[in-house]
């Protein structure tokens, strides 16, 4: 941040390797502010004593304001400048490799981003979240949705705001064009307001470069084939025996248990940390300083393990990166549907999988041996499985299964969309939750604190990102698929417990690429020679509960 | 720090209410991300895993980097010296109390301190530090000083050249004024080399205000007593028992029990956090988030007990200091002599009183019921008090004990003095320190590894700070001495466990007074009437021992 900067003659008189190397080390110089305020984030949740909230507060606003500044210090923007004439004049693709490319790109794309919204904007929006956030805590206790009502309206109006601003700024070319689109067919001047077009933008922001359109396809096709396929599921009235994992679990043992799976599935346990906190997460610093959470609950095993699993998979993306790169945006990961998709892989193809507790089941039993624990003692892997694969419809989405959760998703996706570009107001939210999950779910939600105010996401103007998590588990599917071709005996390979090969597959193939492509759908199509599909999704749970459920 | 700067002229139209607050919110971010740093460091030594060491160097690098730019901005540069001319003017003191005063004058010192050294000379120095420490970790092992002289030659030379850097920026008038007597009465010319003085500098660094003059009356006097008291001692050739001290003790139940007594004396555990780490420390972020660790070893019980009363000395220093000024220079502590003072008091005064032990005693036998530790049982504080408080003349400083330890640090001054000054050659030190151990504690060094190369402080070039340690001792007597005054049944509230009395004692007149005095041995004379008096810390010592030993 001590580099001084140069005039525009100066940079234009220079080579593109050199352009390109103080491009990154202004870049390098913000990702390490960026690790501080990781560690900063992690500890806050896992040590902080709690009469330092306050001040860690401050510190935080402290650090990001500097990464503000070095994001958008005009030096970085003369040089980002420089690079694109030489990229016009055809230099660029000449003198750098695809990694290098990516960089600037990638680079480009994050100061034109960051230095889109006036600073008035970012503070309002700040302020805001905030204000929402502990409205939305109150209000939920109490169930009562037309209190946090008007936080909302000003949520969709603020998200509306920052739309406006990256469409004038150039930044979402797809959503521009959207808009004009729309703009045009209605007959609407320059002046009239239209949102046609705005989710596109909010989408990118958390699943970058993928396509609302593709995104409208996929989840058309999974309600069609999941509703039916729940609804079949619970005609059986049936579940297998699931008592053995019932009762009461020593956490200590828990702890033990998780991190000794953790380290089996390849965690590296000397580039990172395991702790607990209240919400699990993956943070921390760096490829070589990643921070992992779990939380165990003494009366419900299954969530520690597989809590752990998970954000093992997230862990093992950040400990994958590539180093040749390391702080540089290409080794960063490619989107959060990418990141839900490492996580829910290992949590869900291999963690619920036969194979895995084949495995597994006796290193469990060798740490459980004590007598309230005895009738785990004779279960079999297969008995296992089917009482760890439970599917049941319920109201919350956290604790929903691989089947019923995407409807909880889709039901979000076609809300906020519907909100942000006008075809719904906020006071509709409730009844068109409220019929959603009848229709998708069979339920009837009686009241707000277990229907639309249940998550945080809205009240901190997270809308956009609920996506991320299904288009996760459609990822993973056909990434878990590729790799079974890849590994045609992956299976035994999970039996005997060898996951570093798995692990390998994925280092090689979605982990060290980072943000090589320019999205999810790239990657897979590059990786499986076809779009990503819901189909492959609907398959595996289809094949998946059919034998578990006998249908 | 986004906060712009503003040009001379309009400046000095501003009240001086306004130039003040300008003031402290520039200090106040720098103190942030000095915070941010302290939380790094404390991660590094406890949390962090192994392979990060590499990014994290980076990242409190650049850290450090924006500490210096804002410490050093232009625009704090001139908001003080617009506030120095309000001084000159008389209407700094009309306008400010004596604690803004105080911050006005901390802030133009520190300002000056961070900008009169050139960029060139602190990396070099940085280089230095770390190519020495590596080359001393290995030739310690080697035993062999020889091969450390380079390197401490050139600590030496860039040693001095700081200081004279400082001396030409008006940084130390003591030191320059001393300087210049010397020049005179030596005769000689501006480019003659001269380094008199340079040790008041360099002990300035650590002990602010502090005169060299003093500091060596304190120790002359020291040596005079302390010499003969230790021969007496070792001449009565006679230990008490302590082998119930001995043997091994369970380092998880020794943690417990640590945690306990730093809780009982008024360690706030919502404000900070007590841990383990190779090298014990007080460190964190901020007076709300206090990071201390100590260490336990299964067959040293002693250490993990004083270790940990010693860090609590530290933390109830930073937990006490006076959030009215938050942030401001004038809420820190006022020098290391001082900040250690308040470990020894708890750790020596209270930790190693036979009133502690009587309180304590009954705790620890309720802790350590194994028949392992059988023999524990039937002891009695005065024994306890007695075997805990062994003196043993030893070669290794940090394995001293209270009596024998100003001999070490005695003797390192006289070394590092009359290197810095030119009285002796590197290569002279070995001879000079065996020379002193010899004189002081009757030893023979036959080994470097445990004379002149046991510390790494000279490694890092840490000269001028050994003597903290010592004046942080006459200090603790001394201000103890005053407690005892203030609170005549003192050793009755100790008995019961009431160590909030004495707490709050020091909270009101050492913690809280924060940096207001400009040296120790000014608040030593506010408090006690008397400037600091190295006679009573040897009539305690001869006091006790005399007692203890039967002398």
């Amino acid at each position: 941040m001590t580099v001084l900067a140069k005039s525009s003659a100066q940079l234009s008189s220079e080579p593109v390797r050199s352009l390109y190397e103080q491009l990154c080390t202004r870049v390098k110089d913000v990702s390490y502010l960026q690790g501080v305020a990781g560690l900063l984030h992690w500890d806050q949740e896992v040590m902080m004593p709690s009469k330092a909230g306050d001040v860690r507060a401050k510190q935080l606003s402290a650090i990001a304001g500097l990464i503000h500044e070095a994001a958008t210090s005009p030096a970085l923007g003369s040089i980002l400048e420089e690079l694109q004439n030489r990229k016009v004049s055809g230099d660029l693709a000449k003198e750098l490799n695809n990694y290098e490319l990516a960089n600037v790109r990638l680079a480009s794309k994050a100061y034109k981003e960051a230095t889109v919204l006036p600073s008035e904007h970012v503070k309002e929006n700040a302020a805001l979240d905030s204000k929402a956030v502990a409205a939305w805590a109150e209000v939920r206790k109490e169930s009562d949705f037309s209190k946090f009502a008007p936080f909302l309206e000003d949520q969709v109006r603020i998200v509306r705001q920052r739309v406006t601003y990256k469409l004038k700024g150039g930044v979402c070319e797809e959503a521009r064009k959207i808009n004009e689109k729309a703009r045009t067919s209605l007959g609407l001047k320059e002046s009239d307001e239209c949102y046609k077009g705005y989710y596109q933008a909010l989408l990118n922001d958390y699943e970058t470069g993928f396509k609302d359109e593709h995104l409208q396809a996929l989840f058309s096709d999974l309600k069609k084939s999941l509703v039916p396929l729940i609804a079949k599921i619970r005609a059986k009235n049936f579940q297998h025996d699931n008592s053995f994992i019932q009762g009461e679990w020593d956490v200590k043992k828990q702890a033990e248990f998780s991190h000794r799976i953790a380290k089996e599935i390849g965690f590296d346990t000397e580039a990172g940390r395991l702790d607990v906190s209240t919400h699990p997460f993956t943070g921390g610093a760096h490829p070589t300083d990643v921070r992992m959470t779990t939380r165990y609950t003494a009366d419900y095993f299954q969530e520690g393990i597989s809590g752990t699993i998970h954000e093992t998979g997230h862990s093992l993306y950040e400990q994958g990166r590539n180093l040749d790169y390391d702080g540089l945006p290409v080794s960063q990961a490619l989107s959060l549907g990418i990141h839900e998709s490492q996580s829910l892989l290992w949590e869900r193809m291999v963690g619920l999988s036969e194979p895995f507790w084949t495995y597994v089941l006796p290193l469990l039993k060798e740490q459980f041996q004590e007598p309230s624990h005895e009738n785990l003692q004779s279960i079999t892997p297969h008995q296992f499985y089917n009482a760890f694969n439970r599917v049941e419809p319920g109201f919350i989405r956290i604790e929903a299964d691989e089947v019923t959760y995407p409807m909880h998703i889709i039901l979000r996706y076609e809300i906020e969309k519907a909100l942000v570009e006008g075809d719904i107001t906020v006071a509709e939210v409730p009844r068109v939750w409220n019929a959603k999950m009848k229709e998708y779910l069979d339920l009837e939600v009686k009241e707000d604190r277990l229907g639309c105010l249940q998550d945080t996401h809205w009240a901190v103007g997270l809308i956009g990102y609920f996506p991320t998590y299904t288009l996760g588990s459609i990822y993973a599917v056909q990434i878990f698929n590729a790799a079974k071709q890849a590994i045609p005996d992956l299976d035994e390979h999970l039996v005997k417990g060898e996951f570093h090969v798995l692990k390998k597959w994925l280092n090689e193939n979605i982990h060290r690429q980072g943000s090589l492509k320019e999205s999810g759908d790239d990657l897979i199509r590059e990786l499986t020679g076809k779009p990503l599909d819901s189909n492959l999704y609907v398959q595996y749970l289809t094949d998946k509960y059919t034998k578990i459920y006998d249908l």
